[in-house]
């Protein structure tokens, strides 16, 4: 048998897309409400301390809490009741001793208040007594000022995704507007005599292209910006033209078809004449996916991926997605551990990735591989994640706790 | 201790929104470059088999099967070179008995050739002649015509969203146009005196409106449409125009703030004017969370929320998002399972959602519970997701596998 390319490893392929991609992204400012979803370009430390005022953090009575020391249902205590705290408005006046004073959630608790008596816990007794029917903690039921937040924290560190839960932090400073990196620009192309627009009707032996769907798809879906390239043709000079167009255009270029062994396969020829040098591997021991190819030039990276929309996708999803991501993201994200429902058994020479459904039955995560011909788009389609058998091991057994990296 | 409301039970709550919402969505015709994250309108049927032809999967020779038989390394079999297939071309010549034609991946399987010997396996020994070196079965790196989707089958369910693998399948058939729903409409507002919108400076006793944001990025990332309103003051009649004009232009509306046991909390009685009956409930043994409201009319929903950000998005996740999400998406994604690395202990009355960090550390999942006052905006974006203790729970000990539901 005839080893045509080098097989690098998986880890190995994907330190070095990690070491040489280096995109120069440039700083946007944009509104806070269309920042979901960027990256933040640069540290955010507060400005302000969070509450800038102590806080009631429910409906009652802003008291001393010494006042209500000892006070039970069947023993309360009596405080005098004092001007009423309204909702929105500073309050000005002190709270003397003995005195309590009706506060709202979020009221302003007044100078000489230290705790919050819950509603449920007073009675009234007249207009000007209360019964106090539990004694109350120093601070409790209460934020006190710059509990929350003080100047000069870490609010969002730089290089983090932008969740609902930042914009809430963010607004809360009165940070309306927001530093964000560009977003990655990808180039996209396929390759291949055999493909076609999915527009139109193949003749025979022709077919639609697939992967550029696909691969725009995932690529917006990972936050990044995809721009699409016209089908390159199964020659030299219409291939090289188109990707280095690709390449002088956006931060990173992906090329599926044209990376396996075959005669008329241009693009490891493309891809060393364009960078200068060989590529950084050729090949990686993947199921679906060996015949991987990656360059790198100028902090940018090229990807040859498979042909096959499966392959494909594996290959973006191990190679492609981390370069994407936060590093947060790359960590334990979008994973789910079930248990095996039947035996797998896996060639040792590559890390296996067998497409499963995962389903919840009686509390339990069920994971149930999918085991099919690797070509059918359908099967792509139903699954819901995969999992990976490691290189160097013969399979999982039936009853195994497994991970399931989820599509999403 | 008065009970001021009556407490429904979270499963009760959840059922009662899922019967009583049922948006009138209307279609909508967009270009599939435009339908990720979309729902599916209707059920899509194939309309092409695929592939339309018989296709080689690896580069190699078309044979016939049983002309290898018996072939090995040690004892090659010997064959007849033909017409070379070309990629992207109709193969028009039939393959003859003891004959192979060199085809790449992709390539038209002639007729009469039922298997592809891979490249590595075979060796030229004259440009007319090709010894086998091993056997191939019928059907080997051979993709049949119709072997993926027969016309007819169903592609993509009603009701399912389009993510990058229905986008791919979608284009392999030549749909580049897809009927979705059209986006769930939900109008936000936040209500309290106290509250200034987040671009202002707060004097004291104001706060900045910080759940506008936060609910308008979660409706947005659930696939929806926001609309934010107006600050809504506490006076019933300001605060019913917004409800009621909210209502007529969206199918969803919630409403933070102003749930809670307070004298000028005016949400009930609107919502009760508004749809003409008592609340679906008021109340929830949810921890943070309880005071939430809920409402409905003519298939839609009003929800008030609480006002306390962190509050708030616990009853979104438990409440609202449900009813955002495709039935798929409600059943087990967004998780994940790791171990608990302390004791938690939890009041037995309510469920009760506890803020984790999720690390891995030597391949295994921990679980960091953050325990620290209800009421931090910061601990809100520290937080990756939440661990259900349910209701009746004492707690759980260290060492137990938990399941997190990830913010995401």
């Amino acid at each position: 048998m005839k080893e045509l390319f080098t097989i690098t490893e998986i880890k190995e392929a994907k330190s070095l897309l990690g070491r040489d991609f280096q995109p120069q992204l440039k700083a946007e400012t944009v509104a806070l409400e269309q920042a979901l979803g960027r990256i933040n370009y640069d540290d955010i430390l507060a400005t302000e301390q969070v509450p800038n005022f102590s806080r009631s953090t429910k409906d009652g009575y802003a008291v001393r809490a010494r006042d209500t020391f000892g006070a039970s249902e069947s023993l309360p205590g009596l405080l005098t009741l004092g001007e009423e705290i309204l909702m929105g408005v500073p309050t000005s006046f002190p709270l003397g001793p003995g005195q309590a004073s009706y506060i709202p959630t979020g009221g302003m608790l007044p100078e000489g208040a230290d705790a919050v008596l819950m509603i449920e816990y007073a009675d009234h007794l007249s207009d000007e007594e209360l019964l106090v029917l539990k004694e109350v903690a120093r601070g409790e039921n209460v934020t006190l000022k710059g509990d929350d937040v003080q100047v000069g924290d870490l609010l969002i560190p730089r290089g983090k995704r932008l969740r609902p839960q930042e914009m809430g932090l963010l607004a809360s400073q009165g940070i309306v507007t927001v530093t964000v990196r560009e977003r990655i620009r990808v180039g996209i192309l396929s390759t291949g005599n055999e493909l076609i627009e999915a527009g139109y009707v193949p003749s025979l032996g022709q077919i639609r292209d697939v992967n550029s769907y696909i691969l725009r798809a995932e690529v917006e879906r990972a936050g990044a910006s995809p721009t699409i390239y016209p089908i390159a043709r199964d020659e030299y000079d219409h291939l090289y033209g188109l990707v280095s167009q690709a390449f002088s255009e956006n931060h990173m270029v992906l090329i599926s078809g044209g990376s396996s062994v075959g005669t008329r396969d241009f693009c490891l020829k493309v891809l060393t004449d364009l960078t200068g040098k060989d590529p950084l591997f050729h090949g990686i021991p993947l199921k679906p996916g060996k015949p991987a190819l990656g360059a790198s030039l100028d902090g940018k990276v090229l990807l040859g991926l498979p042909g096959h929309p499966v392959s494909a996708r594996t290959v973006y999803d191990v190679l492609v997605k981390p370069l994407l991501q936060t590093e947060e993201e790359n960590d334990w994200k979008n994973m789910v551990e079930g248990i095996l429902v039947r035996n797998v058994v896996s060639e040792t020479g590559r890390d296996d990735h067998i497409k499963v459904q995962v389903r919840k039955e009686k509390g339990e995560i069920l994971v149930y591989p999918l085991l099919g011909v690797s070509g059918i788009v359908s099967l792509m389609t139903e699954g819901d994640g995969e999992m990976v058998i490691p290189k160097g091991t013969e399979g999982f057994e039936q009853g195994k706790r497994v991970q399931v990296i989820l599509y999403g």
